[in-house]
């Protein structure tokens, strides 16, 4: 087993998930992640923590899904389970990420409609979701399988600790702020961020962050007015959406358009009204990721990198008791920063790739 | 896939565990069992159940073990979840047979302990207990893969309907009986089975049987009287047990002697009183299984074989409210029935193999 496999169960289990003696635990293992598994399994023996071990293929799901008739029901021994569990630790790494794709949308909807209650239980679990890279992932980054687990520790194993104090900066910059504004070629856009509070997603539960890596800031905007483009391609639904842009008055959507698959990028825009509002500004903070690899869970974190999802807000990042806005979406598209500027209330906080509290930094 | 992994999948949900819609099962997978747990899930989504799948990593449990101080919690989550589950399905079969060889044996004890409350809730739900054919039982069993798989599902995919009319035929003839008696070279034991009830276990909880493969009839003996010679080897707690003489006086034990590790067999046999009187008289009458090879779940039930076990008596054999000999242990033994003789209140029943109703037998 490479050595970073148990760094990185060190790192989910104590920074991540703060696991602690008598927990109760969930413990799901994807079809490629079983080395992972092992290695956080000894850490949670270390703990003194209660693992359930659950196995997450997609090959599995694909026989059950494509079998059923499509009424689907709730497994109460399911819910049972996680009402019960103080931990869920989802350890991705399939074999295939193509191995739902003969899976009808509408099956899928229609399961993931019966099992709703089950994803929002799990939620009030100290969940954290990472990935071990397995040649699957590997391929679909494009790159060779050791490469790629290089690229994978580097962006998991890294000093959290200090990446949470410099996060805390921008943080607190965005938290006393009242606009953001973008601006690189073919972007000039403002967003209010009155009101609103960002969440320093360190990679911990203890700081309201349940992603392996994770290293972003991100709050909640509205009021969002001008145009966006995002040079970074997502694949979304299995799509490939390239080079799209959005352009905003009044808080929506008025106008888009993209280079791939612009049927698609229509169709989430026309879910309901929520999906054509922001639901998201994050700011990329980790260095470690250098590239993308087709994975939000990683190309959303990238240093030098900006975020805006349509659709669903966090509420975190909004006043107590105030909902985000409602979305049956949350879809996340990247801009690249390394050649732009970004100013909370005028000020520059970022100029190619570079934060103001950052050597080279040109005023 | 093999083709047969499919039937396989269907005489477990179907006939061994009877699965209906809306059932709560959970779906336990060995390292190896990944190709099973696909057809099964297949089946429980033609049915309409609700799976629930977990992992059975020997090589996590070991990572976890060793790991653990020793003061074992039980895990609340999985409780609930056991609660609430209608079926659970078990789909061995691992990679490596000794994966947990290096777990000490009072990390396990300690372990098991703490989980038996867990075991307990498992025994109430419609269990059924199978494997997958793999590299690693092929190895255990010193058979080639391809050799194995067609051994283990001549096993499991069988008439069960017919097996079980014939089964009921023995039940019956147990049933009415007072005494069996066993007679063979260096065998002559007589049991009482007055007042017991004989299982038909046909691999199928509508028959309060939990294994497949299955195929024996069993029933709980007592005041057992004379010696009998084991010729089948076994693996107990590791260990390989080869031609075990056990010498009963008044039902219980008074002497004994084993060709190899003879202290371990000392060690059942000095566990508890309950481990030196007899919990089970089996007859194996499944013809698929044409040969040993090493797996208690296959052995006993090989036809023209019977097996005692010292230790616990199952309850359904007993009277109403009356509890079995009361043990920590059960350790089955078998010996070959090929060369010897039945007999039920002095009436031969079979002879060299042969059963009364069958083509062959002789007066």
């Amino acid at each position: 087993m490479d050595e970073r496999t148990h760094e990185h169960a060190e790192v989910l289990v104590d920074w991540s998930a703060r696991v602690e003696r008598g927990d109760d635990v969930v413990l799901s293992v994807a079809e490629g992640a079983h080395d992972l598994a092992v290695a956080v399994a000894e850490k949670l023996g270390e703990r003194g923590a209660n693992p359930l071990v659950t196995y997450d293929s997609d090959e599995v799901s694909r026989a059950y899904l494509r079998a059923h008739d499509g009424e689907f029901g709730t497994g109460e021994h399911e819910l049972a389970m996680m009402e019960s569990a103080d931990v869920y630790l989802r350890l991705g790494g399939g074999r295939n990420t193509s191995a739902l794709a003969d899976v009808p949308g509408e099956v899928r909807q229609g399961y993931a409609t019966a099992t709703a209650a089950l994803r929002e239980t799990r939620m009030d679990t100290d969940w954290v979701s990472t990935v071990h890279p397995t040649r699957s992932l590997a391929q679909q980054a494009g790159m060779a399988y050791e490469e790629y687990r290089d690229f994978v520790y580097d962006a998991i194993c890294r000093d959290w600790e200090a990446l949470a104090e410099e996060m805390a900066e921008m943080k607190e910059l965005l938290d006393a702020g009242s606009e953001v504004r973008i601006e690189k070629g073919g972007t000039d856009l403002t967003m209010s961020i009155e009101g609103r509070t960002a969440v320093n997603s360190a990679a911990s539960v203890a700081y309201d962050s349940h992603n392996l890596p994770s290293g972003e800031v991100f709050t909640a905007p509205h009021a969002t007015e001008g145009e966006v483009f995002f040079d970074v391609p997502m694949t979304i639904n299995g799509k490939r959406l390239q080079d799209v842009s959005l352009v905003f008055e009044g808080g929506e959507v008025v106008d888009f358009s993209a280079g791939t698959n612009e049927d698609e990028l229509e169709t989430i825009l026309d879910t309901d009204a929520g999906a054509r509002r922001l639901g998201e500004l994050g700011i990329g903070m980790n260095r470690g990721i250098d590239r993308f690899t087709d994975n939000v869970l990683f190309d959303e974190k990238m240093g030098d990198t900006v975020h805006l999802a349509v659709g669903r807000a966090y509420d975190a990042c909004l006043p107590e008791g105030e909902s985000g806005n409602d979305s049956a979406v949350h879809v996340d598209l990247i801009t690249d920063m390394s050649e732009g500027v970004m100013e909370i209330d005028g000020e520059v906080v970022q100029r190619n790739g570079v934060f103001r509290w950052e050597d080279g930094f040109e005023v």
